[in-house]
């Protein structure tokens, strides 16, 4: 049998990381890395951070997948996400087979929580269905909306009311019904400033828990315009952005 | 000057606490605790053992607010919320003036995650407000949804869909509008049940991450009856329950 760990690290600070995923780091031989893209130097830094500082010691191999860069469609979201997987999948086939030994323990340090907005446990689950020597194991982790809210302390939910989770692709299409509060993470796209007006108030933070982290706040719009050029910028001198918001309705700004 | 650390401790498992969590503890002159009700007991044990395991010899002492028990009026849920919340500000403010001294540092242990469906930060914020002495901190943590999605090995969302958070109340009054994946928690009256024969798929947990733990997952239809006896069951010999659910719509449950 081969065991794979699935261990969300949470998005950004390293001291976000659970006694529960720094004991299964410690019992990993190799640690699976497969970013690409222009974050990837600087989240597999904060990865071997995370190892160097906590595991006492412990040192596990890393072994790095290669993902082809492909031309996505990008008018086809779901088709593009299906070939994505499908590539990952892939690679996390070839690292299994060729990176460990049977009998041996993987871990794959899953930004922010394997649960949410990510592919990990549906590849990994189709990869385990298909053999019988695999055995995996999820281990949750703080996202990056949970980091958002704390350091603005702010409740994600007004009192007794209900949130919806939900991407900036989703959002363009317009509020979702029935939540006073939507939590926006993947929006590339400002969904925000269409919804300026509306009386909202607006939670916004990219890089939260890192040394760049930004925080705007505010009556959505009074911020928005601020909003936007600081994300262009910071994208622009960065490579890349992670950023997510909290959107609240105005009345329950206070609850 | 004084300072409050709300600090989120994961709901269940000791281990789902962060470094982040710990650093604040280590911190922390005194530790405030609030609970009451059934849970009471088990609770603080949970807080005491997190702090006997990781807190490196440091010996915060802790203080417990005495919470008045009142016969809450059920039919008015957000009256009945003001009045259990100024009930715990009353008990926050007594505390932060006699449990502490100037320049001490005090923390409270949430359970989960201080931004979710807790008012420890509207409360705190308040008090905060009112007087000039107080700074305060928010520290996330794993949720009970985080814990009981990893113990399935299910992702939160199907993919590119919104979830819904929500509340047992909420759901009664029907399906949220346009999401396939509801997480529910706070639910004391099995709404689940309402919705079978809807074609949904459930995974249900309770004491997620604890020795107690119980998962049940499976298509609405099989399990519901199964869910609302061991619930039933679990309650009576505990005298107390914590579960979550996350109900998604069949055709989207491979996604």
């Amino acid at each position: 049998m081969k065991e794979l760990l699935l261990v969300g690290i949470g998005a950004g600070d390293p001291d976000y990381i659970t006694m529960q995923a720094l004991k299964a780091l410690r019992r990993a031989d190799v640690i699976f890395l497969l970013d690409k893209g222009p974050a990837k130097h600087k989240l597999n830094a904060l990865r071997r951070e995370i190892c160097t500082r906590y595991l006492d010691g412990h040192t596990p191999r890393f072994a790095e997948g290669l993902q082809p860069e492909r031309e996505r469609d990008a008018a086809d979201y779901r088709a593009s996400v299906d070939e994505l997987n499908r590539d990952k999948q892939a690679v996390f086939k070839q690292l299994i087979d060729e990176q460990m030994a049977d009998g041996e323990v993987a871990a794959f340090m899953v930004w922010g929580d394997p649960s949410l907005y990510d592919s990990s446990i549906r590849i990994v689950e189709a990869i385990a269905a298909a053999r019988g020597d695999l055995r995996f194991e999820v281990i949750p982790g703080i996202t990056s909306l949970q980091a958002l809210t704390a350091r603005h302390r702010v409740p994600l939910n007004s009192i007794g009311r209900a949130v919806e989770i939900t991407t900036g692709r989703l959002l363009a299409e317009g509020w979702p019904q029935g939540v006073d509060s939507v939590a926006v993470m993947l929006d590339a796209k400002d969904s925000y400033l269409r919804f300026v007006g509306q009386g909202l108030h607006i939670y916004w933070g990219a890089y939260v828990g890192t040394a760049d982290e930004i925080l705007i706040a505010g009556p959505l719009d009074e911020v928005a315009e601020r909003i936007a050029a600081t994300r262009a910028q910071a994208r622009e001198r960065n490579g890349w952005i992670m950023d997510s918001y909290l959107l609240r309705k105005a009345e329950s700004a206070d609850n």
